[in-house]
């Protein structure tokens, strides 16, 4: 059946197989096995368990490409010295509703819980805390932050810059980071609204599962080295960028760049964070800019008490009500039905919680490699 | 030359010149005319002037279909009882950094401005103010409000839900507004960062003109009555609904309903407004949905002490170097240059203090009517 003749059919369906096949693992096993690599580069017990808390936190909630699977490139950073295992972070200023917080070049996954539960304490006090935060890195996903003021009958607001991969509306150059926003606001029965989301028509993640599948991008999505629409997977290794959400002018890209200038400004310009093409990249490899204007890449977070405004009951009654009157919507044809922020996320967190957290082959090689290196067992 | 038989050649050209003529109105003109006419309603001294300012700083700008051109609009509303012209505007709940402002029914262009204020002087004392408005009305542009701020050297953030036009993705059902986002930033030498967005592809207003050009829409901004993608620029008339920024899931239409969705909550969960569908209608003659969960419309209002963050000399300078950033760079190719946001409108404002405000004969021939009306003068 599988002749020499009849290869060229099934040779990409066995190589795609191979490539995507997954392994399952339960969170306690991967937070152990993490939380001992976070230790094992220095960190405190208590920054360990912070930092892998907010990295699976991506994991249980279905981004893949902002878990576990990134732990070795935070470690190669570490490797660098780029990211300083012992930080001393702290509020450099303040008032009574703000602060800025120099992270001194620690995880952002313990810096940005550091940060919004200051903009947490700041709301019980005066109603609302807001927190920019410089001399950060990567802080996993942005609703991992933004949900921590829920148990308290809060909204909460997460933000970071990132490294330049987007290029704004008529631009060649790539002057911002995919930049994404979080508002979490708790409901009362219904499960709270949790929208997160990348300030591009689609995130890097979506690129890399197109690269493995082998297909093109829908249009606007990228463009090529030359500034012209493209719709090839691979557009950002040969000189092209992300679009902004919108993907052309026409489809209002310039409002996607917006947010994304929006998201740098609360975030760098506030806290005195590099930003636009000066933030730090992600990868250890790539050489940091020539430019520093600022410290390390910059965060946003706040919190609001909902009674600041209107009894938490309330609110959250209205939440409730909101939310069904979604959930009620007629569908357009073939679709099952309307889908309110949070929804996906917090049904991958209820089944994987249960069913364990699949890892792509490749993943598990790095992680088995994390574990030699660092002489931590991994299943 | 005009032969009958060449007719259907010019006929079409000769009506889009006789639909689209325009002629120009000093501001200093329109804005004793507007005042008048708002004052004939019973607005104070006071509140007209304040309508007027926000009002016609959509012409200035450049948002020409929330100018003056609504000026009818808000007084059909006024004789439906729906706008109020001598409105009890309060703060019915506060904290150091929040309020809650009622409206009473007033015009949104006056209440949008005193919610503001507002959010200035508790930035002012504590940092940051913030400040949700129940019982309005349409409030015209969110930049005007937003930019309040700037002079303070504050950040200025303004958002309203609005009538609801727009079908979340998967649905058929319209259940949110436009519901745009303003964020205003200081800079130094160079101009304010003023970033004002609906979170829909495209504004009712490019619809409107696409209708008056008889062309079709590009696709991702509209859909007809069954959810199917449309090109008419009619399709709302006909059951069908404006599309979320990004037009389909495919390109992100999930991301322009979650921000139009935080518009909402900003706007009218924290408050006490309508939200969702049940936002009341702009056009007078539209009746008012049978449920109402909440008080008029919602606006949320916000002021940021730059020197909360850090000194705002410091702040501005940075301010400037991201802004020159941005326009040095590389172009697409056609594309003269890359726009900062605010810079379009500004130069409109430029433009037209200097040489006047180009209005569309029907808007002129509407605001005639208005003339005889209340016997206020119009050139």
């Amino acid at each position: 059946m599988f002749s020499l003749h009849s290869a060229p059919l099934w040779l990409p369906f066995l190589l795609f197989l191979c490539i995507m096949a997954e392994q399952l693992f339960s969170y306690q096993h991967l937070f152990e096995f993490t939380k001992s690599v976070f230790q094992k580069i220095g960190c405190s017990d208590a920054h360990a368990d912070t930092a892998t808390t907010s990295l699976l936190s991506a994991d249980l909630r279905g981004i893949d490409s902002h878990g576990v699977a990134r732990l070795s490139g935070y470690i190669r950073l570490w490797e660098v010295k780029r990211v300083n295992a012992t930080p001393d972070i702290k509020v450099i200023h303040e008032t009574p509703s703000t602060a800025v917080v120099d992270g001194d070049s620690g995880l952002g996954l313990v810096i940005a819980p550091f940060a919004m539960q200051i903009a947490i304490e700041k709301a019980k006090q005066v109603g609302t805390g807001w927190v920019s935060v410089q001399n950060s890195n990567h802080f996993g996903i942005a609703s991992h932050h933004a949900m921590m003021a829920l148990p308290y009958d809060m909204m909460g607001i997460a933000m970071t810059n990132a490294s330049p991969l987007v290029a704004p509306t008529f631009s060649i150059d790539k002057m911002l980071g995919t930049n994404p926003i979080c508002v979490a606001a708790p409901a009362g029965k219904e499960p709270a609204f949790v929208a997160d989301l990348a300030t591009t028509t689609a995130a890097n993640g979506k690129l890399e599962i197109l690269q493995r599948k082998n297909l093109q991008t829908p249009t606007g999505w990228v463009q090529d080295k030359e500034g012209n629409p493209s719709n090839d997977p691979h557009a950002l290794k040969t000189g092209g960028a992300l679009l902004p959400l919108g993907g052309d002018r026409e489809h209002g890209s310039h409002k996607g760049y917006a947010l994304g200038a929006i998201v740098d400004i609360f975030s760098a310009l506030l806290s005195g964070a590099n930003y636009a093409p000066w933030v730090p990249p992600f990868p250890a490899y790539v050489p940091m800019p020539a430019q520093q204007p600022g410290k390390g890449i910059g965060h946003f977070l706040g919190a609001m008490r909902v009674d600041a405004f209107r009894p938490a009951d309330e609110f959250k009654k209205s939440m409730d009500h909101w939310i069904q009157g979604f959930r009620l919507c007629k569908t357009i044809p073939g679709e099952e039905k309307v889908l309110v922020p949070g929804d996906p996320e917090r049904e991958y967190e209820e089944e994987r919680m249960v069913n364990g957290i699949p890892l792509l082959d490749a993943v598990v090689t790095d992680l088995r490699q994390l574990s030699s290196k660092f002489e931590v067992p991994f299943a």
